[in-house]
């Protein structure tokens, strides 16, 4: 039997240690090809290159795996991947990570990690984007790995439901095991930012947006809960932003 | 009785015409606050600056209007303009546009202008999107401009469902007038990319990203359906990204 294609990207750049993990993983799991990169990319949402040129280049970051950097976003990486370097192969399933640092609640909008597996969702590729709760320098993924090749094993043999990508969030490494997986919706919480306002050296104002992450679901079904309980937390993630629900509310009140 | 204060951003750049138009016409409806990027920023979808400074720098292309251009994307545009500028006046009404192009369907995901009205939502401001279905560099945005009008009156005085922001498409300036307005969900649309993989002067590759938009759409109620048809459409758009129906078939299927 041929083995599974396996997809790898991210959006801590190619040089991560997030990365290795999880190409280390995915090896025992099928064949992989990465395309991530060449730079850190934290925050960059579904940006897309648009207007300017994309560099793709081969590496030999990984033995005995074809790798590539990418001077794009995550997204292009997704993009170039299917249509430039796999060609007539699709992959049959993306990985994106794992990142360092949480992508839990709304983090996903702004999540690059994200924005490739959702990039590989809309273009009809079972996708999952992992993040370790973690965003220190020395953060531990040892922890995370049995679980990383468990969630992706059950991908290849079950599937995604079309048009989902799967944001998977591990908790801190912590004085006991991960006490097993939620599935979970995506937590009512927002960053509420601060600006830090300074002078540079010529006298000019700069700034540096400093956030601090504010929770205010009370459920427990949701992914915030299940890290803070030490839960893996899995939210199946669409890609159809539309309320349905204020369709007919607009429709009802709205006179135009 | 107090103006409503009206927040207007974008994506196209603080110089650009679509910016111009929606200034214009918000100036009749409340007091306008401009804080808008300094470059374009097509494509950037929902990035924020992380790991970078940022430069407010006041402006004087609005006469007698408070206004300010940004080193950052739409949302970091959004963030600093509630956080720092307008400090505890909360606008009643945050605008971006009028974008050069279509951000129907799927682009919404990629899409600057939205990017600035879904975090104004997330941030509990009510927030509108207004695009206009026409690339060239001559776009005529006339046709446009009293259904801006009516559309941000309607959600000044009758509000935006909590957590929604709308993504109004415009259809290009035809021989005839615009039919009215579809209250729409998202159509089932993609990008479909090829890549033009080029030489640049010292022998090295390089491409350029070029997309073919393919609607696989069908039915009548999307926005794809209604630009097509001459009428102006309303998305309804929220930030909760859970695919809902997927945590049921995860739960039923998946032994994890």
């Amino acid at each position: 039997m041929q083995k599974p294609l396996i997809l790898v990207s991210n959006d801590d750049g190619i040089d991560s240690r997030g990365i290795r993990h999880l190409v280390e993983v995915m090896s025992g799991l099928g064949e992989v090809v990465v395309v991530a990169p060449d730079s850190p990319q934290s925050g960059m949402g579904h940006a897309i290159t648009i207007g300017n040129t994309l560099r793709l280049t081969p590496t030999d970051l990984f033995p005995g795996i074809d790798s590539y950097k990418c001077s794009g976003t995550p997204a292009d990486c997704v993009k170039l991947a299917k249509h430039h370097v796999l060609k007539e192969r699709k992959p049959d399933l993306v990985v994106s990570g794992i990142n360092h640092g949480s992508n839990t609640s709304i983090s996903v909008l702004y999540s690059g990690t994200m924005s490739a597996a959702i990039e590989a969702a809309i273009e009809g590729m079972p996708a999952i984007g992992f993040s370790l709760c973690d965003y220190g320098s020395k953060a531990d993924f040892t922890h995370t790995l049995n679980y990383v090749e468990k969630i992706a094993s059950e991908a290849l043999a079950k599937g995604i439901s079309k048009g989902v990508a799967l944001n998977v969030n591990f908790p801190k490494k912590r004085g006991e095991a991960i006490k097993g997986i939620k599935i979970c919706r995506q937590a009512r919480a927002m960053w509420l930012e601060k600006f830090d306002q300074r002078v540079d050296p010529n006298g000019r104002e700069y700034y540096w947006m400093a956030g601090e992450f504010v929770n205010f679901d009370k459920g427990e079904d949701n992914d915030e809960w299940a890290i803070e309980n030490n839960y893996v937390s899995i939210v199946p993630c669409q890609f159809d932003m539309t309320a349905h629900h204020a369709i007919t509310q607009m429709n009802d009140e709205w006179s135009i």
